[in-house]
């Protein structure tokens, strides 16, 4: 069934303590897009400027993303982020941030994407995404990813967006900032009083929290020694989880159960490498031989 | 199978945002042996002074707990803590400490306990784990905790106990400050070099990593909404853990992924009141209940 993004693309500089990859390709919607495109077609929104290179481009043909919906606009230049992961791999410091093309217009949805059913809103200005999904009248399935800066800046707009999505995707700690709770249940709650269907709390490589109207699920990371660079692990989780469900076409508790363990592996393969270098390298055969790893690790029947 | 249990005994002051307990019963070797005796009988040394009060030493009964181990020493004060609870419930400060007891001579191991074959050693300084161990002639299977204080202060006696145990229990910032690894799996590696076969790492809400020779197991905890005192939570994890493994007679990793699914049951109970308060209303039954909705929880097949 298909899947549509839409969101932010980078070129990122991304320093962790023992290495550092200059200028490569980044962005919420470009991890969840090569994360989903193991499981499913993927329809990308979003915008660059024309600094954007042909090498980071030949990146979405790897992974079959169709880009009808890129746009490289004339006399802009691309989202560009630096950041620095502090020793336990998991904070990290953002050090430079060039808005860019972002503070622009919205990037123009194709007519032949107008059809979508499965719709990830990746994370931008809570106006922006709901300003896109005017553009799919026949969602089936809307799921909007969030972060620290809106709920501070933009809250009013991101509660008029909660209204309008079936699920929404944070970390813990952005759970604690909309809420006031520190206790995920108690936040996940409160979340789904303001109007999603589900909420799924990211909370690292501690796992996930699923809150859904028809029951509970958690869920522990996998257990991954190597980590070269967390950049994109919750956006690459989300791609996981939104693939797996367009791709059985179903939006029930167990299929959403299955779709968190598949966003569980992808994340685990996207932080073993900077950028997409881990994702380029694997195929869904590789995800599903971790993913029957991971279940043994999890099980205790 | 005989399940037997050395450590501490303590009265407690424990301070939440929202509420307050004097003087209730607490230490690691009564929180363990209350969630081992949902599982099995359980034999407990100790030593408290001659302040400690009837109504506590009911509480073993209830639990059905062999005393013959419990020492009330005349002269002697009990061990007292003082905490209080940050907002999150998960940090905490300690307040106030009075050693009393434990500062003494350790307490003797009754004849009769001799042939124990579960040995849980809760914390205490690992020279006097070591020298109660030597006690256990017969055991199959010999666990121990710690804490940042052992590792800070007796790093050597840790070393040589590492050496002596199967099996060893501690929480992730402690493994982080015992091998100075941040990421979990590699610091269970490092801590498996240095002796026993497996080490379960808690972290708390978060849930608990295995590393076992056969292999790796990971489990979220039970999503609790109702969080009243998360004193004890580790202890009654490692209760449940040994109890369910003493009752079975196994030591292998199916039976330890199994133990440490009760464990994670067995605390969640544990931290809905104060001191024993919850674990004293419920029965293996309730156990059982949540650990299907539990199994539920986690599920993704």
């Amino acid at each position: 069934m298909s899947l549509i993004v839409t969101g932010s693309i980078g070129i990122d500089t991304v320093v962790t303590p023992s290495q550092r990859a200059e200028n490569v390709l980044g962005g919420s919607c470009v991890y969840f897009a090569a994360a989903a495109s193991f499981f499913t077609p993927v329809r990308l929104v979003a915008a660059v400027g024309d600094d954007f290179p042909d090498e980071h481009m030949a990146v979405f043909q790897h992974f079959k993303i169709d880009t009808a919906g890129l746009e490289k606009r004339a006399g802009s230049r691309t989202f560009r982020w630096t950041g620095q992961y502090r020793k336990n791999m998991n904070d990290r410091d953002t050090l430079e941030v060039q808005t860019n093309v972002l503070a622009e217009a919205l990037p123009a949805v194709p007519e032949a994407f107008r059809d979508s059913r499965f719709v990830f809103l990746a994370n931008t200005h809570p106006a922006g995404q709901m300003q896109l999904l005017e553009n799919f009248p026949s969602a089936s399935l809307v799921v909007a990813d969030t972060m620290d800066l809106w709920i501070n800046t933009a809250q009013p707009e991101l509660r008029q967006l909660l209204q309008k999505i079936d699920g929404l995707v944070l970390n813990d700690s952005e759970a604690t900032l909309l809420t006031g709770e520190t206790n995920m249940v108690a936040a996940s709650n409160e979340i789904i009083k303001s109007g999603p269907k589900f909420v799924v709390i990211k909370k690292g490589e501690h796992g996930c929290l699923l809150n859904h109207a028809d029951g509970l699920a958690v869920l522990h990371a996998y257990p991954a020694l190597n980590v070269v660079d967390p950049t994109g692990a919750g956006d690459s989780f989300a791609g996981g989880m939104m693939g797996h469900l367009a791709s059985v076409d179903r939006i029930d508790l167990p299929a959403i159960r299955r779709a968190l363990a598949y966003g569980t592996i992808v994340a685990s393969f996207n932080i073993e490498s900077f950028s997409l270098d881990r994702l380029k390298e694997i195929s869904r055969k590789d995800i599903d031989q971790r993913l029957e790893e991971f279940t043994e690790c999890v099980r205790f029947d």
